[in-house]
């Protein structure tokens, strides 16, 4: 037995035996450290591995505490107001098996039908491209274009534009991680530097972990690459569990774990601090690759950007942490400009882009080397930000109104994807197909998952700036659910809230 | 045995019997069809080979000969005008054995030596970024910018912009083919698209048929996709050997054929119109698909433009054939725009695109397809084709004049490469080396072969405006290759011809 199974045994024990209580706060790492000598490594270890276990539950800012018997479910006949106001969806509780991934006809689906009408957007992967400084780009594109080195065209291949790879670098370093110009590829978008990092470290048949729910395009790009998913239990606030990640480092000997560690897509979890340092200890530890994607990362409402698993990826962590990006969620959408700082993995990976696709293109790596040179981009990322953390409030609040008793909701500090978790009994897919035809696209929850889980859950997006016709639509969906939960009367499951 | 290989038999038997001799015209495959009634795809495959077994030979615009004996090559102290001036390098004859490939390490070496200085661009992949209307496409670019609705960001993703696709679906239909806009999906290049056309019709583990040499990029994909290459005997001036390709599909059931149908990267290869279509039918017959790579085919230097095989991807053909192409060799360096027209694969290249980097930049597409509305492409093709083909004689003249005797070179009817046999003993990879002392790059010819032949061959690149440090350049190499050669003053193998 391990370290940190043998502390989870012991706090397990107390529990049984109610030494300690149901309520009551756990020691502190700091605490645990102090004390017992156990490294803050071992504790968190120990005290992921009891979360994941139902046994002690995190709360945001405060520290572990041991975990009250769960409530039943509320009956959906019982006053909204009753209920919990907007409760958190249950962490998940995937098997662990390894995998082959089959979710790409259901995500082509979804993502064309939602293409084929002018639906209400819910369903969409972006925010509203309203919200971007297109004519401010455009403007810098062209000034670019006609300063341009006609050899540019061809000195820029592989690893991308000199000036934009620089501007990338500064903006690691405010960040406090140490990533030098020459060790960032660009790409075509993130998904492409995703899928250049899983090929820089797993080949066919290997093992990847990822989260539960995860990004349906990691799981196509395992599907493609014919890599095996074992999806990992994951807390709608916190991210990744890291008691199970470690269960299932030792189990499956992967080749590599890829996750979102802040806002996570469809989540919104966001990895605490300390917790991304513990991940990157723990995979350092065992030489795991992590893949941290991070596109939402610039999208926080809180005081100052999330911390980068990046960041503590110091000579200790051996260079083992690819770090991908891009613009297009918080700045360019359409310009296809991401980037991978792949640590140790810089060199194949920038091989890998020459083979795949050569270069990203040159007018929108230099539209954006321009425009982040001029400055003005952390002014409309704050903009962005207040529009997006509003558009949430108005959802949340339209959620709360329409959508019935036993809905449960994550409340992300950043992004712009809400996780509904239906009354049991709602089947997400046919309720996407019954709001299609009613014009409102979602994303339900199947898409997530290797094993088409999360049936009764949907990802929302309110990346778009709220309108009546949104508020309906939230009414609509409310209706369809109430009725598809067998329900009466489709009563607001936090109707008697004030609305946020 | 099958009906072509009893007919080749046959003709090889009258061939040793001496009932047909030498320098003898062979009956045309019309006249073959209409007194034998062998069908044109039969006569055309026993002709072909014939023609890889040495037995006959094609001049063009003319038909088939009975082969000369071979003469001994001309050694190197002989007068050089009394070698045949310039002639074409052998037809290439591989092993025919599948095998995995691993040019990447060399030809990631030769292209980042390449870089790393201000080279004489010899060994350079593309033309002169200065035959390119820039500035032209720049104003493009900021117009369609300007114009721009927000929305195409999100609408586009996928298969690309609509107006350019149905730009590319006109210049399609001028040559003759069917595809109709929504069967085209935008690229990343037109590397991106034989990636993703790859991956739409093979597994790791399969098969691929390959020309012998064959463009290292290829290889480089068919390593990472962990495929493997078969190389087939291919002509220099006429392309891959159907003769010899008949023989690969029936021993190795490959999953897809890829080849560069004209102007052949590296060899210039240009095949024939009926060769093209007997190639279709024959690989149709199969149904093996064909990845057709035509990057280069507008740049011809006759009156017209060389037929598409994708053209006789008629119904009987199953839509088998998937035509790849893009704007980067001919119109806009660097935008990364390219396309595949991938028949009855459309769907699932377009999936493969989503799912691998989305979708091509939006400010290249819309600056291409605001180009192409505006007319004028032509134009610039007319003036880049005049430059290409007057460059090449400049090259051809310099080879001819500073080269040793024993030296061969491909005389491409488009494109602007060249293939140099150099003579025997000549090792291409230490001359590429000690040419980069000399500031001249190179590229040799392992990069071209997954077993790394051509050791004593060269590409050489002409796409660059003629200039005396060009001149000189050339006849630093040829002092060095005459060196090397170990023969005494390096006279020019072709001293004594009139420069062309």
């Amino acid at each position: 037995m391990k370290l940190y199974e043998a502390l989870a045994q012991e706090i397990e024990d107390m529990v049984a035996r109610r030494m300690l209580l149901p309520g009551e706060r756990l020691p502190s790492v700091r605490q645990q450290h102090a004390r017992r000598g156990a490294s803050p490594g071992t504790v968190f270890q120990a005290y992921y591995l009891l979360e994941a276990r139902g046994v002690i539950e995190s709360r945001p800012r405060s520290g572990y505490y041991v975990a009250q018997a769960r409530p039943p479910a509320a009956p959906a006949s019982l006053p909204a107001a009753l209920s919990t106001p907007q409760p958190d969806p249950e962490p998940s509780r995937p098997d662990g098996a390894p995998r082959s991934v089959e979710v790409s006809g259901l995500v082509f689906g979804v993502l064309e039908a939602a293409r084929a009408r002018r639906a209400v957007p819910f369903g969409s992967a972006f925010p509203s491209p309203e919200l971007f400084p297109l004519p401010k780009l455009a403007r810098a594109l062209a000034a670019s274009m006609r300063r341009l080195d006609p050899w540019s065209t061809v000195a820029d291949l592989g690893a991308g534009n000199g000036e934009l790879r620089r501007q990338i670098a500064l903006r690691y370093q405010l960040d406090g991680a140490a990533v030098a110009a020459q060790d960032i590829v660009v790409t075509n978008g993130a998904l492409e530097a995703l899928n250049l990092c899983l090929q820089a470290v797993a080949r066919p048949g290997d093992t990847v972990l990822v989260e539960s729910p995860s990004f349906y395009a990691a799981l196509q790009a395992l599907e493609r690459l014919q890599l095996k998913a074992v999806e990992v239990a994951t807390h709608p606030r916190e991210g990744m569990e890291l008691g199970a990640l470690a269960e299932a480092l030792d189990r499956h000997r992967p080749a590599a774990c890829w996750l979102m560690t802040s806002f996570q897509n469809p989540l919104g979890s966001l990895m605490p601090e300390e917790k991304k340092q513990a991940l990157v200890a723990l995979l350092a530890a065992r030489g795991v690759p992590l893949i941290e994607d991070d596109v939402y990362g610039e999208l926080y409402f809180g005081a100052r950007r999330p911390a980068l698993a990046k960041r503590y990826d110091a000579p200790a962590a051996q260079g083992l942490v690819l770090h991908c990006s891009s613009f297009s969620k918080c700045l360019a959408p359409g310009f296809r400009v991401g980037w991978a700082a792949p640590g140790r993995y810089a060199q194949a990976v920038e091989r890998l882009k020459l083979s795949t696709s050569l270069a990203a293109a040159m007018p929108s790596q230099l539209a954006l080397a321009g425009y982040l040179a001029q400055g003005g981009y952390d002014r409309h990322l704050r903009q962005l930000r207040a529009a997006l953390k509003a558009q949430q409030a108005q959802m949340l609040a339209a959620l709360g109104e329409h959508f019935p008793a036993g809905t449960r909701v994550t409340h992300p500090q950043g992004g712009y994807f809400l996780w509904v978790a239906l009354p049991d009994g709602v089947d997400a897919l046919a309720l996407h197909a019954a709001a299609l035809e009613r014009g409102i696209s979602i994303a339900p929850g199947p898409m997530f998952s290797a094993k088409r889980e999360f049936r009764n859950y949907l990802r929302l997006n309110y990346g778009h700036p709220w309108t009546a016709e949104h508020e309906a639509a939230i009414a609509t969906l409310g209706q369809m659910i109430g009725e598809m939960a067998g329900g009466g009367a489709p009563a607001g499951y936090a109707a008697r809230c004030a609305p946020r």
